[in-house]
């Protein structure tokens, strides 16, 4: 299953709304094919290896079938897996989690035990969940999928209190920062961020012209005049986005800016914040076809994420150093003076070291 | 050799000042006999091992032995490891790490190479360099050897703006704290910690008295009233140690503390900082027979340890929290203005989970 869960992980970024699956086919233990779901409209990770194993000559009736996620058994784009997996007479099925699609609960493993095939669920289930995380929220939200990366000290610093962050987190931290952004259709920055980094917000990966990359949304309350030098503006203003309230929105400077092609929305306000972010995550979804974004901070825009429950991930990268100043730029800021039990409350997910750093990833409690 | 770490874990707080070491001994990659140091002028974790095996009709002549440390070549409070490893007919010797000790360096792995023995070094080199540093700070200096623990949240806070820290970490955490502190002989806190929590610091494990508890250090520039009801004065004024500038210690307040038992040190100043802590730690070692401490915090006594270069290890107890009121208290304070190239870098050496919270391990880069 985890290699499965590997394999799966190649999907992120061209899957969606589909979900990313992994399949494997084992034999004594041993992997001897292996798919997964490519692209949305593309065949399912079941199909593909099972294709794999005719590929290899393996014959599937003496194997085991390894799946992160219960096979459909629907008519859809492409025909059920479960069908597939009968035709290919695989005796045994190990299913990481059940589908919560209400459409299909159930049903792929069930039809399958009915059919005669011995079926387990539930192996390495968690992971399997929160593979499928984003999945969930496209089916059932009409906002994106939200990603929080966060590079901090071990003291929770950013930056250091001029507001420079040259260098937190390692060469091989930076470099993993470009295919997530690679993998997502929006990346968003706080205002703070924009003028104390001038940051280009690209996916500075091999081979990706400027054509293909992530919107660049701005969270602000303080917008640029259209002739300011931030390469956002000079360098892709067709694809910058501005969220700001109404006033901002309504003001000369938006008008300038839309007339050199950026677009400036206005947020309707929340109680507590100062900006309903979830609206602008429902635009971006329903008027610029996004699935994915991922926000970069800074730390009160992260704790305006977290806060109002848009926080689908986070991955916090962990420098291995100590800033020590208490003036320091804190990673998440903004909050009132609360006590420890009003915390916000996450669930580690995984720990990888990255280059000197450790990876942390945390999801919603 | 990851079972021989084990087992050399468990003499932690019992070997001083000789370095924890564990055995194992491996018959086509069974562990068939273990052993580990368990108590200086006790024997060593070779001859535990190969005694285990006698007591099991285990012949060594048909195993590997595998050790942590290189087996001792002199004889000192007991007669030589490579003595017992030549006697028993071990044909393979696989050593962890080499010992840095300039009197044995080389000599017990080319002893047994020079008697015929296959002798391979250096698996698992890190942890097994890492399990001893507590040995080459008692061996080449006249300090104790420090860890500091903290509990903090994602972001970086270990309480509250109203300095309440209930709770940062979870039970699991906490309880480990204790453990920890069986295992030292002094714990180290600043006078703020004394002064909003009030605390004990005693080992609350089971069956462990008042008489057996490790000293309890208060550094701070404010000495309590002998009066106030302070639990360390209350309880225990004869284990407890106040570190303070010399004013301070000059002081009739220092007098009154001392008339209860309670032993008031004047540490030297130090530059950029306000005192050496240098000095109490090699104090607390020569007057007090300690080999480890653990320091838990504040914030401010924390950059101080590890900015004076005395912070051997720092476990970070991770609560999967955010806070996000950046007038939290600060797990590192009171540097600096600094820049982030300024930052004390350090080395992650493990990651583990512990209850919802992670335990992180970092050492000096």
């Amino acid at each position: 299953m985890a290699r499965a869960l590997d394999l799966a992980r190649r999907g992120k970024g061209t899957t969606a709304p589909n979900p990313c699956v992994g399949a494997v086919l084992a034999r004594e233990g041993r992997v001897v094919a292996e798919g997964w779901h490519q692209r949305c409209g593309g065949p399912h990770a079941e199909v593909n290896c099972l294709a794999d194993a005719r590929a290899k000559g393996v014959d599937p009736a003496l194997c085991t079938l390894y799946v992160t996620l219960e096979p459909c058994n629907h008519y859809g784009r492409t025909p059920p897996c479960t069908k597939a997996v009968l035709e290919a007479r695989v005796p045994r099925v190990v299913v990481g989690c059940l589908d919560p699609n209400p459409q299909v609960e159930g049903g792929g493993a069930d039809f399958l035990r009915s059919r005669g095939v011995e079926v387990a669920v539930g192996v390495q289930e968690r992971r399997c969940l929160d593979l499928i995380a984003d999945f969930n929220v496209w089916r059932f939200t009409s906002r994106t999928y939200n990603i929080l990366k966060m590079a901090a000290t071990l003291d929770g610093r950013i930056a250091a209190r001029s507001g420079r962050a040259a260098w937190v987190s390692c060469p091989e931290s930076r470099s993993m920062v470009h295919d997530l952004r690679a993998r997502v259709d929006a990346v968003v920055v706080g205002g703070g961020t924009l003028r104390q980094d001038d940051p280009r917000l690209t996916a500075r990966t091999e081979g990706r012209s400027l054509e293909r990359q992530p919107l660049a949304v701005v969270v602000t309350s303080l917008l640029p005049e259209s002739g300011s030098p931030f390469s956002l503006l000079r360098e892709r203003p067709e694809q910058t986005v501005f969220w700001t309230d109404a006033a901002n929105a309504a003001s000369t400077r938006a008008e300038a800016l839309r007339d050199m092609g950026v677009r400036v929305w206005d947020l309707p306000p929340l109680e507590g914040e100062r900006l309903d972010l979830g609206a602008g995550f429902e635009r971006l979804r329903a008027e610029a076809a996004c699935h994915a974004t991922l926000c970069e901070g800074g730390g009160r825009l992260a704790l305006s994420l977290a806060r109002q429950g848009l926080m689908d991930e986070f991955l916090y990268v962990l420098a291995p150093k100590i800033l020590g100043d208490e003036q320091g730029v804190p990673v998440f800021a903004g909050g009132p003076p609360h006590e420890m039990d009003k915390a916000l409350n996450l669930r580690l997910a995984d720990a990888t070291p990255l280059g000197q750093d450790l990876l942390l990833s945390y999801r919603p409690a």
